[in-house]
């Protein structure tokens, strides 16, 4: 027995208590004659103080930080009490102590605010996640894994494992393969997510699975994006829409209850993929703030024509397909260097507008725009009055393509929320978005693509449009008259804070539907049966009607956690070449491995 | 909402109440003018009465086997009770019902006792997997993980996910790789195990680690092994081996109080490695049942020199090595037919004896042999006195090289105790073995292999013998002789039921140690470097002492289950050729995707 308590441990009620304890040397504090050392182990730090025989002992074999020590003494009242952790009542008068490993100095010190810059801290992992800033992170993770763990054994669910080599069939993001030795010339591939295999439970009769598993794209990493990253994967059979909204719904909040005592307020707020584009630009909106979209020009406007709005004469405007507009609050008042921040902001390629005009609505109540030259008061009142905007708001206009203007001012949304502070990493605001269409248009390709995958199923009344329409765009220019494009998906996602944690759809369970899905997404009889042939198979044999939901475990560790990096939530991350620096991998291998796997380099 | 009850829920409590169920169609069962339908879900069977009206409407649209139905009615008494089933009191009195998907004729009907045979079963897991028999299977997975997680979390372990893309470091094992696109020429490894992660995870500090989690081996697959499988897989820092024994000792026993409801006597039998060789000829020991080895003559004997017990005159023990006999009671019967039968056995390739001797102690006192011309009455007495035989038992002898016998007698053992019916799979037998040789002898190599992995630690006695000496090894025939061949691993398994459910060890945590350990199996410094810089980096910032144990958790929930097979404990097994036969995985690629991998096929 290595020790008899931690260093989290000890209290003033321990007082003569005789105790070993190990850990790590947090810091050495010389004071006279005697030795002050802080002991850290993962449950927190007690403080040893070393006498004068002892301190001397030190003099020939000097600790250092990170030293893994051992030590006997007892406990005792501190003169000097440390309010701030918990054993800062007391302090172990160390009798004897040993060294089980001395350690070199480290890189960076094991603290909070220093990690020595991301290159460091990657390459020295296993010394960055003694850090107690990492350390939270990562048991914040298992409390979260541990709460929906218990929130769905409590409601009937069964954690079953899917196989992790399967089979590769690469629809939108690349598969990670793996060679056969055993079956030279084929590959395995790794999931990109137990999709396919949930649904089989499902045929199988499981009504209720889930499995926190790892899954695998290998894509051109983004930033904050991993190769390998994990899902709490999810399926129900026997289930509507509405059932899944309801059991995820309360999943999330027992989770938010669990692992930040916090209780939210049901119901989740619903809301149209439509109406989240109209009113935030985008389909993950985030609502801890309001600033919503005006669509003074816009081909999603539904609300009767605003052209008025917009004088005749300012080209800007009237050759544009979109003109949208925020307010917002507090910003009357910005200079024209602050304007023209903003300007150049929204000029940048990432967004790429060509520039951004301004209403101020001035605190006195007078308007005063960018483009006073075109518009008169009233218009500008107007416009003010469609913007709903009030005395000290700054009114934010784009014009250009709908879709490019749409992104843009939905990231301006975020960027003067950021500016101003709206976004408190501790207040959560989670809501459902639904009725999100079934097909995207693939111009490159002319043809549908799924905007979620080819299992989700249209809603019930969109059904008969999709078996009995050809998907066959015969006009390219005028695809969004194709009756599939106004399909509807029966699909859902959960938006937390601007996020998407959590998405999913009521599948397809009638073959004949299945294979009409596939034909309308351009895949051959022959290429379907190939690839899904098992799918098709199992669901002439008793399919159930069944769906289900997969949430990213990482992001919503990592917001939870009131962080937008969801590296600093995996214990051993990979940079954005793929790489894991601490162990170098990937790496060569021999030539008698790729013998045996019967491949060959080919690197030109 | 699809239902209101399941099937397995409804009680002579819910009589009158109007309810609707979802199901599949197990049996039906016309009856004159009206039909019984057996509804199955995952929670049980409830019997359906459709009335004369509803039958009729069959006769038009009939239903089959599989078919998916839901159906509301009023729950009614049953008159015919069925006491065999939980909702054996009632039945459902129909009044709609609805076909949510029909079936094909399945290939064998969902039943405990119809199978089809394994390829069907295998290519239509989705329905075998309906069966009653493997859903409980399933269950009891379920169930036991769920056990150790909570057991753990109790004792304050951490799940920790480790990564699935790491570098290939083949010791012993083939890695299965995967190509990285974006590192072109390189590739990553699927784990063995997180061994060296756990190990960096106690460096860092986080002293109880565990996890359920998929591993890979690419080996030739022997029956019953799969390429992947699940490991508990746990790491303590600041324990010795004793402290590891008591925890897991605790682990397993919460595992079979809460999945088999039964208590387990404590404390498990302990023994050591030379223990179990000497009297079960394996080092992992069926011990619930005795039948214990006498060693008449092996290098392994300690005890006085029983040579004298082997007539000189008889050549097969006097030029064999080793002579081990086993009693096995109630066979001293056997007729010519039977032992001719058990020479048959040991004969098989499979055994590669050249022929069995045995002792018939008959229930009158006397002895006979096969052997009988070369000992008298008195050498047979001291025999069976030696082999503690009874009136009864039959005596089995084997001789020849040590080793071969050794597993020869050690299978007969099993053999004898399967035939006998000794080996009950509702009776549950656990031990700890301990003490083995850190080290085994690769004779092709003249060098030393680690016998459990190159991170175990040696006896804290014997790590000074490992220091100071030199690993070569001069004399290839002498090599018991060298210092290295004593050294005895800080190492454990568990044995349940005669299979190794887990095993692990106290690992090095000093890097001159493990350098030395690198070294002994004849790694460079260079290779060691490539392979393990990062461990051998990490030992230097203050690494604890630590060790810990992984448990093969396929076979111990196959163990639990009564069943000698994984197979039927894997929702998706994969069959001995490592493929999955319902999606026909692995298969081949896209041309492009090998090209974006830059890799070629090199099939001769």
């Amino acid at each position: 027995m290595y020790r008899t308590h931690t260093c989290g441990e000890l209290r003033i009620t321990d007082i003569n208590t005789e105790i070993t304890l190990t850990g790590w040397i947090q810091t050495i504090r010389k004071f006279g004659s005697i030795t002050f050392i802080d002991l850290r182990d993962r449950y927190g730090i007690t403080q040893l103080l070393f006498n004068e025989k002892l301190t001397q002992s030190l003099d020939k074999n000097p600790l250092g930080r990170e030293f893994v020590l051992q030590v006997k003494g007892k406990v005792s009242e501190r003169s000097n009490k440390n309010k701030n952790i918990s054993t800062g009542d007391i302090e172990i008068l160390v009798s004897e102590f040993k060294v089980l490993n001395s350690s070199a100095i480290p890189p960076f010190t094991i603290q909070d605010d220093t990690d020595g810059g991301d290159d460091l801290r990657m390459k020295y992992r296993f010394l960055d996640l003694r850090r107690n800033a990492i350390k939270k992170n990562i048991e914040l993770r298992y409390a979260v894994s541990r709460a929906a763990r218990n929130y769905l054994h409590q409601n009937n669910f069964i954690d079953i494992e899917t196989p992790f080599l399967i089979k590769s069939t690469p629809e939108g993001a690349r598969d990670f393969v793996v060679p056969s030795r055993m079956n030279a010339g084929e590959f395995y591939a790794l999931p990109q997510s137990p999709q396919t295999f949930k649904q089989l439970l499902m045929v199988s009769g499981y009504d209720r699975y889930y499995q926190i598993v790892k899954c695998f794209r290998d894509e051109d990493l983004r930033a904050d994006r991993q190769p390998e990253f994990t899902q709490i994967d999810c399926e129900m059979a026997f289930v509507e829409q509405e059932d899944i909204l309801q059991m995820f719904e309360g999943m999330i909040k027992y989770i938010f209850k669990e692992v930040k005592n916090f209780e939210y307020a049901s119901p989740l707020e619903r809301m149209t993929w439509l109406d989240a584009l109209r009113n935030y630009g985008n389909d993950k909106p985030d609502t801890r703030f309001e600033m919503k979209l005006a669509n003074l020009k816009s081909p999603l406007q539904t609300s009767p024509d605003r052209g008025g709005l917009l004088s005749p004469g300012f080209k800007v405007f009237d050759e544009a397909e979109s003109v949208l507009a925020i307010s917002v609050s507090g910003c009357s008042d910005y200079s024209r260097k602050q304007t023209d921040e903003l300007t150049e902001w929204v000029k940048r390629p990432q967004i790429g507008m060509k520039g951004l005009a301004f209403i101020k609505h001035n605190t006195d109540g007078t308007l005063k725009s960018s483009f006073d030259k075109f518009f008169n008061e009233e218009q500008l009142k107007q416009f003010s009055a469609f913007c709903d905007s009030k005395p000290g708001d700054l009114i934010l206009i784009l014009a250009g393509k709908e879709e490019r203007t749409r992104k843009a001012i939905s990231e301006l949304r975020l960027y003067m929320a950021d500016r101003l502070g709206f976004r408190k990493p501790d207040e959560f605001k989670l809501l459902w978005i639904t009725d999100f269409p079934l097909f995207e248009y693939d111009e490159e390709n002319n043809r549908w693509v799924a905007r979620h995958h080819p299992f989700t199923s249209p809603k019930p009344e969109d059904i008969e449009v999709m078996i009995n329409n050809d998907p066959a765009i015969e006009n390219a220019e005028k695809y969004l008259e194709h009756p599939y494009a106004k399909i509807k998906a029966n699909a859902y996602d959960m938006v937390l804070n601007g996020n998407e944690i959590g998405g999913g759809s009521i599948r397809i369970y009638q073959r004949e539907l299945q294979e009409k899905m596939f034909a309308a997404l351009g895949m051959s009889k022959e290429e379907a049966q190939h690839k899904f042939g098992f799918l098709l198979g199992a669901f002439e044999y008793g399919a159930p009607p069944h769906g289900g939901i997969a949430f990213g475990f990482d992001r919503l560790c990592a917001i939870l956690g009131g962080s937008e990096s969801i590296r600093d939530f995996i214990a051993f991350p990979k940079n954005n070449s793929g790489r894991d620096v601490m162990i170098d991998a990937p790496s060569t291998i021999d030539e008698k491995q790729l013998e045996e796997l019967r491949i060959k380099l080919n690197l030109k």
